[in-house]
């Protein structure tokens, strides 16, 4: 039971500027705080509602920005990959490789991912059950990788709104590995506005307790300094200034859960 | 921000024996943890899978014994009633009446509850959206009572499953009320068994940390000193011999949020 | 496979001359169109989101309307009951009574009407697989009535919405007992609106003729002659001044999936 | 409100013999139906749950027996691709490509699929709202190409089920763009199987009648000689020689609709 790691950052890297402002801030408050951490950031949003909505720098600069980061940092860092060929170059720069939820099922990205060695972290996708995961992290093995991290970040629940089933957490930490939290992305509500995924930003802090009750090996969180004005899903973005005080609340539960006791209760 | 109450004891009243056993074990340890403690028994199981389920001992021998219950331990008691005449001589004996998830809409049932003064723990239906209680709180003050708890137990999620969505109980507390947190019945899996609602005894910890992550006015708990051998809903109890490690954390979580400075995230 | 059966009225018996306005054009358009008929109206919306909702005319002067209906047109009638005391007056007036969804599960009324002998007709609860069906059929067969329908009318999908499953028919068929569809209020969108049961109206055709695709015993509606006027669930209601040529459409799809041949895809 | 097509193959090109053996039953049984036909078979399945699983003759080998199947029975070809590369040659044999419900939100493949010029089938995200699909609809537009097709293959119902909501039919057809039904993926119980996707082959020919009861476009089938063997989705397979009774049916059904005067009920 070590203490949970943070995968923290932002969205997608909207600029260079404000990727050294957010990654600044959360390595300053996590060494404070002692927290593990590690910078996540997107190169490409693949997915926007939109053809012409805001996408990022792309592999090349996105990934020369991350790298710079790591190096002036001293931090790892996780990107998420959306075709066979980006889980090469993106493993070459980060620690930690992200399958897309959407993804989470794309025989040939897995393969790609698992090839490069690096750990991956598995986005449960909105539409599988806990005990399913267990089919992708046998394709990871299958295909030489046993690094693995499960990520929860909701489950389709009617039309335009995601649930977080609170039973998921132990049934996927039964499967043997390392169980994450994505509370940024399970606050989306899908569809829920005109061009762009809603949000319920002023829950972060209820959904984010509940997911540390769990005692987990991590948290996925993303900031922002003007939520408002982020270019995308910053209806769930935590303002960046609120970043200290939700992250001592998240550390002192963690503490809390992992000192209990566990309790057979079947 | 008081500390919790727990509304804690047996499903359905089995016997004299029983009950005392089990009132006995709440009683000692909550009086030794500290935590304000409201006896909860069923007299009756009014909407059993067959017409041949246990029921319990019925109205009047029920309140008998939640009558002696009370006057030994000096305890508040709690019990729900199904049909409108039963509000007022349940209210009699106890202190909080319970109106039962499935009959949360049903105005007769709420209205002759709240005519007795009693204070009415409103369990929310498997059908409603958090933002729906809105409706039944408001037709209990229409009836001239406002002494209301809500209480979450989970929501239909596909067939033969409850899921409780965390962000439901901000939403309630919203409301301007009380709000508890039904862990056994939530752990329900409707339908699940051939004759009885399954359950999910084996993460009741998981799930019961989840709501008092959320710093909730009380806890609802069934327990049982042998819950295959309950004769309703065993599958959901919790071991009595565990009750004591289960409160100490409940009540290590339950401080450690409500010490918590609130955040504004919105 | 018989011709299917039209439970059809209005929801609620706002008034004596609008109850035989409503009845007058059913009877009229199901005899010329051969449709077999019951009259089928509420003598109280036992329900609704407010105490200040109206009702309805109560058991005493809703059943005379209902035998003077019945008397005048020489067509069956139905009704729903809500409390086990009102089940034997229903039954004097109605060959058939009603067991609403959210109290399928509640074992007194369920006896109490199997008692009366009369045909009952089990609304499926929203938080009820079409499978668990079966524990409510048997139900009533141990209390000694087996003159039961099963009627369809949409099951919980994620907040403030129903959803009907197709499948659902042909399982609920499998248990042996004939299964109509309630088109009406499985168009509802519960709590969707501030006072009252939201609806869907423009799709009611829609839903209809999926339904009468699956081959059923029969269909339930409810018609009024203005339906934004409708003192209860007007969303959902169609207009009486299309009543006939709805039930032309119904009639139609009705007599050509019967004269299907069966065919065995497992 | 023209007659509907067919899109109806195999799942998968299992071989050479079996494509040309499906492809004649389709052929045969529709010319002497009437019936528009697209044959449709996947070169490539990409997201089986196992690596281990049969995933087919791949892009080249694919293509070409799609080619000669065109070829030889003069009948349009669809086939579904996975990555933005295999839109282009795709394209260049068949007459309508499809986007995969998981990948429908994947902008570089739709913008990919979209300068192809050809038809587009977009397979709705178990994830998604009927209403979304205008999202996708947009993407495709801004992209050059509104030659497009929304394919309802059922949405994602509590863990391991799928529904299909009948409304969502007319949502999407009031979207502008032919509607299309997959009933055999919508029959799908995901995850439900061990290694594989769990099926519900009784139930194919309720499901379809639903579908064609709303009068649509078109139709999407997978039919096999011997389900049990089927390299994939077995489980929701028609036998392939029950193909002709049941098309009869659809047929019958589809032109029984066709032939009703729209009602307007809002």
């Amino acid at each position: 039971d070590q203490p949970f790691v943070l995968f923290g950052g932002m969205n997608v890297l909207e600029s260079r500027d404000l990727a050294f402002e957010v990654a600044d801030a959360y390595v300053d408050i996590t060494r404070r705080l002692g927290i593990p951490y590690v910078f996540k950031a997107s190169f490409d949003k693949a997915n926007r509602s939109s053809i012409n909505s805001f996408r990022g720098p792309g592999l090349e600069q996105g990934l020369q920005l991350l790298a710079d980061i790591k190096a002036k940092y001293r931090v790892p860092v996780i990107t998420d990959v959306h075709e066979p060929w980006q889980a090469e170059p993106a493993a070459e720069v980060c620690d930690i490789i992200q399958l897309p939820a959407f993804l989470s099922r794309q025989t040939d990205l897995v393969v790609a991912m698992a090839k490069t060695g690096a750990v991956i972290n598995i986005k449960k996708g909105q539409f599988l059950a806990p005990r399913e995961m267990a089919h992708i992290i046998r394709k990871c093995e299958e295909a030489g990788n046993d690094r693995l991290i499960l990520c929860e970040r909701g489950t389709s629940f009617g039309y335009n709104n995601l649930v977080v089933d609170m039973l998921g957490f132990g049934q996927m930490k039964a499967l043997g590995v390392p169980v994450f939290f994505d509370v940024t992305h399970a606050l989306q509500m899908p569809g829920g506005q005109s061009d762009s995924a809603g949000g319920r930003r002023a829950q972060v802090v209820d959904l984010a307790r509940a997911g540390m009750s769990q005692g987990l090996a991590g948290l996925f969180l993303e900031a922002h300094p003007d939520p408002d004005r982020a270019l995308c899903d910053g209806p769930c973005a935590l303002r960046l200034n609120q970043l200290e005080p939700f992250l001592k609340q998240m550390k002192a539960m963690d503490e809390l859960v992992k000192g209990f006791e566990p309790l057979d209760t079947a």
